[in-house]
């Protein structure tokens, strides 16, 4: 048989990594990827040439509890070989959650609904040592109060024009920030958000301008400030990728996509 | 005047760090090790040479979550010059939490009347990612009532021989075992330990025996049955540094020595 004429497959996996071992999520030459690693274990998982679908990328640093993705083979496995498999030849810093088959007209990217992140802030004078790139550290002063009071005004539906990398290629830069929570426990703060997607940086740009104003360099009402210039470079620092997880992404329940747990060191 | 007849002032600090970035503890020749960076740190600051007296050693890949140390120095700094000035110049992997002048019968390994430990294990099927070498992991399904069975018949006074490293240089190998808790939440399970002092290798020899009855592998009466052997061939494994953490080291409160908190996952 041609195997062109071949029937596909197609699988969705869930996926956990530690972004300090790769340089992001996607394809490079020379340089080891996320999706590079995954392709390769399951391309001899199948034995075939796989492509693998992220619901999502993230940049080199980034780390992932639970991402997406889907893949189709010419080769039929059964779930756990895939999982098995796969794992054994994937290197360290990342991990296969599940696998399952999935309905043909899958797709992690554009079947998601929505995405979840947390980052995290190890919030005191000295540097962080088993938690090192697994958190970011700030040794100022923050007042999760005058964080919380900045969130109000970016939930909801608005241009994030300029909380956006320079390099995001989306057409449009208006996104719907649903959830945008900041709580702190101890030594720890950590910003909870959820978005149907979210542009480049976006995440890390907006904990940058969060966490100025938490400093007391800026007055919360800045947040909106830099919102209303829809202009990068009326925003602050892009905060480090080092405490940056994507959590989840969400799907309608039908496919049946398994859910992770989250990540707290408090 | 003769440095011999200068008076000496004794400091304590607190200090956290990953022992995978380390040989362990003990000084040792060309290998970095914590003891090493931390008379190098504090040298420096005080502008003598310091040797650094630490509550007790660990093994490569234990980590600390409040190792206690004292030094003498013919110089006398301030706290928080010893603090910033040895945090400058310290490793990634090691942070100096606290630092102050104490009395000069403090010792911090012959004063501490306790030491405290976490051990943790992820359980399940995959690898840690973002967790590599900070935890444990043990694919086998554990079961916690049979561990907890086992553990009660080592808490008390009991001769340890038997869980002790053969290289182990203590005199008596008699030790009381004050807590030995075994907990679990969703993947993670944690044993809290602790002691007025531990054996070399106790800790990881004892979670050893409980993790090959938690597998079931082994009964749980079997626990007391290497400890009456006395006889380290009898036991079981040593398991891995990854999930070791020396939580903290008990002394007179008159001393006011700073308690840590500690590290959960979950």
């Amino acid at each position: 048989m041609d195997s062109r004429q071949r029937k596909l497959t197609r699988y969705v996996a869930t996926v956990e990594y530690d972004g300090s071992f790769f340089y992001g999520w996607q394809k490079q030459k020379e340089l080891p990827t996320v999706q590079d690693e995954l392709e390769n274990a399951f391309s001899k998982v199948g034995d075939n040439n796989i492509h693998v679908v992220g619901a999502g990328r993230t940049d080199t640093g980034v780390h992932a509890l639970q991402q997406v993705v889907h893949f189709d083979s010419v080769n039929i496995r059964v779930p756990l070989s895939w999982l098995r498999g796969a794992n054994t030849l994937l290197p360290k810093g990342v991990s296969i959650l599940s696998v399952s088959e999935v309905l043909p007209e899958f797709h992690a990217r554009f079947t998601a609904v929505g995405r979840s992140y947390r980052y995290i802030v190890l919030n005191r004078p000295v540097a962080p040592t088993y938690l090192y790139r697994r958190v970011t550290w700030d040794y100022r002063t923050l007042d999760i109060f005058r964080m919380r009071e900045a969130a109000k005004h970016l939930i909801g539906e608005h241009d994030f024009n300029a909380y956006r990398a320079t390099s995001c290629q989306s057409k449009s830069s208006v996104r719907n920030l649903r959830k945008l929570e900041i709580n702190s426990k101890g030594e720890w703060i950590w910003f909870d958000v959820e978005a149907g997607s979210f542009l480049h940086h976006m995440v890390r740009n907006i904990v940058g301008v969060l966490l100025s104003i938490g400093a007391g360099d800026q007055e919360p009402i800045w947040a909106k400030a830099v919102l209303d210039s829809r202009n990068r470079e009326a925003g602050g620092v892009t905060a480090s990728p080092d405490g940056l997880y994507l959590v989840g992404v969400a799907y309608p329940s039908l496919y049946d996509i398994p859910r992770g747990t989250n990540v707290q060191f408090w």
